[in-house]
C-alpha cells in the first residue's frame, strides 16, 4: 500500500480517538497536507500533529466532511478483504435477530463502512453508495458480496441525494441477476413486497420493524389509520395482525397500489382502503366527517432535513399529531414516528404533550421505540441515530 | 365537598396547565393562602392568581412539592369513586399488553394517582403509598381494589424512603387474605416468585420486563453473567430461554436464595450459580481468573439518587461497565441498565462509548430499552421516566 498521508491540526485527533469516524476539512493541517493534492475517494493514512498514525480514511477534499475513517489499523485498508470481514461481522449481528434473511445488512458507519448501505431481500442485495470513497471500491463491494453470499441479484440504487455533494452521478443499475419490480421480503413473520427499482431509497424501510411488531400486538379487531403509508409497511402488518380495517393515506398512487398488493398478500384486501392525497388535507376531511380510529400512525418523511428547519419541522409534527389525536376513538392509541435526526426524542414527546393539552386530553407514553437492531447506533456517532416511535394512549384530561 | 382553596402566584399555574401535576411551595401565594392553614394530606381546590379553579390537589405544607393535582375537574375529588375509575382506566392499559395478571397496575402520576404504586401478582395486590395525601385515602384504596378486583390478598408495603419526608411512619401490613413469603408471578411467560414481604420495594421489578424479553432472544446456549441480580429477574429468564450457564452476583444471600429458587422453577438449577459479594470485587476476581461470558447484564441499584451524585454515580456506572466489557467473550453482548432518573440516556451511551475506547474496542448499540408499558411515562412529567437498558455488541476496534 502506498497511501499518501494527511495531517491533522493539533487537538483535531480527539474526535477520532473518542470513537467518531469523521474528519472535517478545517481539522486538516493544510500546510503539511494541502487538500488539492488528494483525489476524491482516495485512501490516506491519517496522522495527528505529531505524526502518529491514527488509521486509514478515504477523503473527499471538496467536502465539509472531508475524510471518513475506514480502519484504525494501517495494515488494513478498505479493500475486498476488509469488506469481506466487515460483511461477516455485520451478518453476525443480523443473524442474532432475524430468522428470515431480510434486513439492513450494512448500516454505514455503525458497521464500520461509512458511505455504504446494503438492504437484503432474501437473495437480492440492494446497495446504496453515498460517498466518493465508497464508490472507488465499488467493484470490491460486488466481489465481497459474491464471496460471502453468492447473491442471486445485486442492484445499485445509487440515486441518493448525498451523491451530488460528493461529485457523484446518480444511477440505478442491476449489477447481476434479475431484479423484479416488486421484491419479496419478510418482516415480523409477514410476507410483503417492496418496489426496489423505483421506490423510495432501497424500496423498503426496515428501520421501523420492531415498532411495527409492537403495533401488531395492539390492533386485533381495531380500526387503523396509517398516515404517510408509503407501501403499507405499517398498514399491511396491521392487517396481518387482524385489524378490522386499515386506511392508508399517501400522496403517491404508485405507493398505494403496492400497499394494496401488500394487503392482498395478507388476506386483507377487503379490509384495506387507500386514500391518495396530502395527509394534512385528508385528516381535515376525515375530522369533518366525524371519522374515528382506534389506532393512528403518523410516520411522515423527515420534516426536518437540516438544522435550520427545526422550528418549522416541529410545527409540522405538531400539526399532524394534533390531527391524528382528533381522529382517535376513546382511549385510542397514537403511534407518532419521526425519522428526523434533528428532532430529539424529548422534543417529540413534548410536541405530543402539547397536543394533549391543546385538545384537553391526557396521555400515557407506554412504548418508546427506536430503529431496529439492523440499524445499530454507533455510540460515538450521534448522527447514526434518527428513528423514534412514541406510542401514546390518549385519554380525557384527568 | 367543602374543600379549602389554595391560591397560586401569578404565572405559577403554567406548569399545571402544561400537564404537570406538581405544585412547589414557592408557587403558593402565602398571603392569600398561608400554608399553616392546611393539614398534611388534605384536598384543596387549586386556583390561579385570578381565582380561576384549576382542579383539586392534595397538599403537604411541610414539603417542597407541597401539592399534587389529583383531578382537573373540581366535581371529582380523590375518593373511592375516582379511585375505582382510575383503576379501571389503568387496568385497560395493562390488559392491552399482558396475558397474565402480573404487572404494575398503578404507576403514580402516570396513572393519575400521585403517590400510589400498586404491583399485582395474580390475585395479590401489593400497595405502596408514598405521600400523606394518598395515605389519607388509604381505606378508599382498599375499597376500590375490592370493588374492581375482589383480590385474594392485599399487602401494604408502606416502608418506602419517601414516607419520612411526608411525615409518615413506615410499616408493612397485610390488609386482607394471606400473603406467602414468596409470591408467584409470571413475566414473559416465565414462572417466577418474588419475596413480597421483605424484598426490595414491592418485591419485584416489573420495569425491565421488555428488556428481559429481548435478552431472552439472545441467550440460547450462551454463558450469562447477571450482576446485581437481586432475585434473578434476568438470570432466571435467561435460564428459561436456554442459557447454558447463568452466574448471578448479589450482595444479599437472601436474594440469591430466591434467585436459586427461580432457577429451579425453570429447570435451571444445574446451570445456575450464585456468587455473594460486592459486584465490583467479584468482577475483579472473575477478570483475574480469565473468565469470559457471552452476555453480561449490569443492572445496579440507582447509583445516582440525587442530582448532586451525578458525577460520582457516572463514575460508578463507568467502572462497572468497564469490568463487564472485560468479561465479555468475542463479539459478546453487554446489557447496561440504569434506573437512575438523573442519568440521561445520552450520558449512559457516552459512558459505554468511553468504555469501548478505554479497552480499544468498538461497539454497536443495537437495542435501546425503556421501562415497560405498565410504567407509562407521563409526557408532561419527565420525573416519571427513569429506566434505560442499552444492548451493546462489543467488537475489537475497527
Amino acid at each position: 500500500m502506498n497511501f499518501q498521508s494527511i495531517t491533522l491540526n493539533p487537538g483535531s485527533e480527539r474526535r477520532l480517538k473518542a470513537g467518531h469516524l469523521w474528519i472535517y476539512s478545517n481539522e486538516i493541517d493544510t500546510r503539511q497536507s494541502p487538500l488539492k493534492q488528494y483525489v476524491a475517494g482516495e485512501q490516506v493514512v491519517v496522522q495527528d500533529a505529531r505524526g502518529k498514525a491514527l488509521g486509514i480514511a478515504y477523503v473527499n477534499p471538496a467536502n465539509l466532511i472531508c475524510g471518513r475513517l475506514v480502519s484504525r489499523d494501517i495494515r488494513y485498508p478498505l479493500d475486498r478483504s476488509l469488506l469481506v470481514h466487515r460483511l461477516k461481522v455485520a451478518l453476525g449481528l443480523r443473524e442474532m435477530h432475524f430468522s428470515a434473511p431480510c434486513y439492513r445488512l450494512v448500516y454505514g458507519e455503525s458497521d464500520g463502512l461509512p458511505g455504504l448501505v446494503i438492504d437484503r431481500f432474501f437473495d437480492l442485495f440492494v446497495v446504496q453508495i453515498s460517498t466518493a470513497g465508497m464508490e472507488a471500491v465499488r467493484d470490491a463491494i460486488v466481489e465481497a458480496l459474491n464471496k460471502v453470499f453468492q447473491p442471486q441479484a445485486i442492484l445499485f440504487r445509487n440515486d441518493g441525494k448525498m451523491r451530488a455533494m460528493e461529485g457523484l452521478d446518480s444511477y440505478i443499475e442491476v449489477l447481476q441477476g434479475e431484479v423484479p419490480e416488486l421484491a419479496p421480503l419478510e418482516e415480523n413473520g409477514v410476507r410483503l413486497v417492496a418496489p426496489v427499482l423505483d421506490g423510495q431509497k432501497t424500496g423498503w424501510f426496515y428501520d421501523h420493524r420492531d415498532n411495527r411488531a409492537r403495533m401488531m400486538q395492539l390492533v386485533k379487531g381495531k380500526r387503523v389509520l396509517d398516515l404517510f403509508s408509503y407501501v403499507g409497511g405499517w398498514g399491511a402488518q396491521a392487517l396481518a395482525a387482524g385489524a378490522s380495517e386499515v386506511v392508508c393515506v399517501d400522496a403517491s398512487q404508485t405507493a398505494l397500489d403496492v400497499a394494496a398488493e401488500n394487503a392482498r398478500l395478507n388476506q386483507g384486501e377487503m379490509r384495506f382502503k387507500g386514500l391518495r392525497g396530502d395527509a394534512f388535507d385528508i385528516c381535515k376531511a376525515l375530522i369533518a366527517e366525524g371519522e374515528k380510529f382506534d389506532l393512528v400512525i403518523t410516520d411522515p418523511p423527515a420534516f426536518i432535513q437540516r438544522r435550520k428547519d427545526i422550528r418549522n419541522g416541529e410545527r409540522a409534527y405538531s400539526r399532524i399529531n394534533n390531527f391524528a389525536m382528533r381522529l382517535l376513538a376513546k382511549e385510542g392509541v397514537l403511534i407518532a414516528g419521526s425519522c428526523s435526526m434533528h428532532l430529539t426524542r424529548d422534543s417529540l414527546v413534548d410536541i405530543l404533550r402539547g397536543n394533549t393539552r391543546e385538545l384537553d386530553r391526557s396521555g400515557q407514553l407506554f412504548i418508546q421505540g427506536h430503529q431496529g437492531a439492523d440499524h445499530p447506533v454507533h455510540p460515538a456517532i450521534p448522527e447514526t441515530e434518527y428513528l423514534k416511535a412514541c406510542f401514546l394512549r390518549v385519554l380525557p384530561a384527568s
